[in-house]
């Protein structure tokens, strides 16, 4: 399970503070989750949460100390942008980010409790499904959503997708799913904690794309 | 007409040999056309080409007098690549750009020739859609055809996109189509001379994506 299970999201603190260095070093390591999926049409997704990681790091490197938490950059870009937030700066990219982040949490989730098209058990786009329309569909208008289901006919079959996900390892499908679940503990919690933050920021919007 | 016709290509010497300089100069303006379609979905095709550009200057810079010229650079390649070119390299790029420059091509040439679908005489996606054929659709494997299908409701109608190739400018619409004709002389001679040159270096592949 090298892509996932070697970089563990770190728990969180009581406080559920996110760390932004560690963070973004976590997060890092997902893009290339997408390459999973086989085909270069999801290319453009993984430019896109590139991009808003990019934008994160730019912010926290141009002051660490000021930028220290997720919290602290929320905090410091509401005051610093007035009424053009939340739409602007790391708060957007981290806006976006998270939703991108709750569609591979809710797949893989949802791969842990093998939930399966009984007609159809070695595809997974009915988890994928799923996770996108939970994550992501009520932000998108509907050419994306279209694009999506389009795009959906390139996602590989199961047992492509996890062997994918343990890189050159031969690891038994029951081991990636233990090792899915272990992932999923700090993570989920790291995700939860920023919707929880949006939330309470009231900086969570749902214009479409 | 800012976008086009401000950036004229040059015309073509006898030889039909393109200075690598001025190409990329002139070809540096189009990425903006996408932009004229209007909607986010096609920062992707956006981004796709201006790799193609940022590939081909990389190897031009990296020897701009031994890569004088688009036909040296080819056959460079071909000399340094052995068997792997011609899917390698600026060569590639170049087979990949060429494609959406002949995109352009038609869609403007279908425009300046008053193709419509009489029923919509306000939609240009009956030009859009012969450009595609013509140009790409043959690369694109179904699940790509079907994601431009979609994409395809994101066009604006004839009328706005007329109006975004001028930029501010007020400009009556024969005034458009007419500098759009005069832009599409050189273009489409240079369009004509990759073509042939890749044509004659039996540099053409047509695997699908
Ligand atoms: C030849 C024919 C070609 C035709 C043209 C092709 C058209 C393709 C259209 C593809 C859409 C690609 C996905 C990207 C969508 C993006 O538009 C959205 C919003 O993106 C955000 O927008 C903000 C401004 O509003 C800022 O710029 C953010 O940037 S900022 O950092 O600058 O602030 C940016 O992330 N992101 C999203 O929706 C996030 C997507 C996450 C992906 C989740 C996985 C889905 C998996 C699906 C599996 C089946
Ligand atoms: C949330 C849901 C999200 C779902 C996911 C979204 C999926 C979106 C899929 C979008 C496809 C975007 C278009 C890009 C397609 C590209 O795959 C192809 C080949 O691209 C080439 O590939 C080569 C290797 O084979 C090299 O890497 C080239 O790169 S290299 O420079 O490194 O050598 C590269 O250009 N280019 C193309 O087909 C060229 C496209 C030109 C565009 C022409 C205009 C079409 C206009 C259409 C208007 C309606």
């Amino acid at each position: 399970m090298a892509l996932l299970l070697d970089q563990l999201f770190a728990p969180l603190p009581d406080n559920n503070e996110i760390a932004t260095k560690t963070f973004l070093e976590s997060v890092s390591h997902l893009p290339p989750f997408f390459d999973c999926l086989g085909s270069k049409v999801f290319a453009p997704i993984k430019a896109d949460i590139n991009g808003n990681i990019t934008k994160i790091k730019a912010v926290y490197d141009s002051d660490p100390v000021k930028y220290e938490t997720l919290q602290q950059i929320l905090l410091i870009e509401k005051s610093i942008y007035g009424s053009e937030w939340p739409k602007v700066g790391a708060t957007l990219a981290l806006m976006w980010l998270k939703r991108g982040l709750r569609f591979i949490q809710i797949l893989l989730q949802s791969l842990a409790d093998g939930e399966r098209d009984e007609d159809n058990p070695n595809l997974i786009r009915i988890n994928i499904t799923k996770a996108y329309d939970q994550a992501l569909k009520r932000y998108h208008g509907w050419i994306v959503q279209k694009v999506f289901k389009a795009a959906l006919f390139a996602a590989p079959c199961r047992s492509a997708f996890l062997k994918a996900l343990t890189k050159d390892q031969e690891v038994a499908e029951e081991d990636c799913l233990a090792k899915i679940r272990q992932f999923l503990i700090n993570f989920t919690a790291t995700v939860d904690a920023i919707y929880e933050m949006y939330s309470i920021m009231n900086a969570e919007l749902d214009y479409l794309v």
